[in-house]
């Protein structure tokens, strides 16, 4: 099996879940039959949110390449980072070594293609998904429109609240909420874009089908590291 | 903030356990709050319990050494190992670099002389801790002396049940059984020395006290990477 590294810390408790979850998708008789995981839980990446949405913060995408590089030069063979809002800077990893990088927004926008061929996808996640389009490009490839939150303090006052005190069912009936509005705006199906919100992907009711950005990227990370098929959004 | 690497995969759950630990034990506001780990969540380290209780399997050592030097080399300013019966390699790990190696079994074995001084503690860990005494020179130096399960096929049979399905009530039932058998043979204290039984630590009962040697490399991990104090078992 092959090496995964893992851009990790953004936040840890998100890693945390993804790891579980991959750990989960193996039916496993021993350590061994596990997915072998380099983890740089590097809870000291420059806030996204503070650099896309605030301005004036610190350039997360060099600490990212630094990251890349390490993780690869540690043994990595593939590259995932399990963050929505971090993939603004996906070109930049998946330039920083020559390790593919398995693209969680690539996958994502294909399953909203296939769910909703032509159609439009939910993207329930940060609001700075939307300032500076990290869905865009993927999912106008594939033919398939945005819709996203109308009061996006709510999207983010849950993520806050959320890497403050974990998740809640607060956060949850928050999320429910701007999902009702999403498809009363058209959305044909929901994706959850945000590792934070995948935490709570159970508890979050929604209308029309649901799917979490993150277990393609688990689905993903396992196939890949057993070397099985192609991968999409491996570049 | 320090960087902490851990040797991890053994088994996987074990080490997402003791993330998670850690992100719980940091009251946070924010990412940036919590502690940076690097971890090698290597599920292809050779089998310990192959080695040391059965023998002709792959020897773990030079695979920890090699993780060890991978973490250092990637960053890591101290290391730790969540798997009690891995420590019987722990001289090798503390050797292979500079980084202080904080160690569990002295860890545990002083708090164990805290809680019992001049006592006996129950180890409820792996049969190969006492196949090949991973404890003893530990608990000897603090005098404290080990009790061991009589029916160390049985904590075997636990391992492997949590390796291969998860924690489950069935296996806490069976431990809490080991608990009391130690107790009727001295034990004034029992310490969880399994990252396995870590998992179940809230639902193994016992009449005497009884604390996880994980928790206390957790506090540990905590305090060194906030360089805040003088950790026990850091060589």
């Amino acid at each position: 099996m092959r090496k995964i590294g893992v851009l990790g810390g953004m936040g840890p408790e998100a890693t945390i879940y993804f790891m579980q979850q991959v750990v989960d998708a193996v039916e496993a008789r021993d350590d061994a039959d596990h997915i072998p995981l380099l983890v740089d839980n590097n809870t000291q990446v420059p806030s996204r949110i503070k650099a896309i949405l605030e301005g004036g913060g610190a350039d997360p995408a060099p600490v990212l390449v630094q990251m890349a590089k390490g993780l690869v030069a540690a043994g990595a063979e593939a590259l995932v980072m399990p963050c929505n809002t971090a993939h603004y800077y996906a070109g930049q990893v998946a330039q920083a070594t020559d390790a593919p990088f398995l693209n969680m927004v690539d996958m994502a926008s294909a399953e909203a293609a296939r769910i909703a061929p032509g159609g439009k996808v939910g993207l329930l996640g940060s609001p700075a998904l939307q300032q500076v389009g990290v869905f865009e490009d993927a999912l106008s490839r594939v033919g398939v429109s945005p819709v996203y939150a109308r009061e996006q303090s709510r999207a983010l006052a849950a993520i806050r609240s959320i890497k403050a005190q974990g998740p809640s069912e607060f956060a949850a009936h928050s999320l429910s909420d701007i999902c009702a509005q999403m498809v009363a705006d058209g959305a044909d199906v929901i994706c959850i874009c945000c590792t934070e919100f995948s935490l709570l992907s159970r508890q979050i009711a929604s209308s029309v089908q649901i799917y979490d950005a993150m277990q393609l990227l688990v689905s993903a990370t396992v196939t890949f590291s057993r070397g099985e098929e192609q991968v999409v959004g491996a570049a």
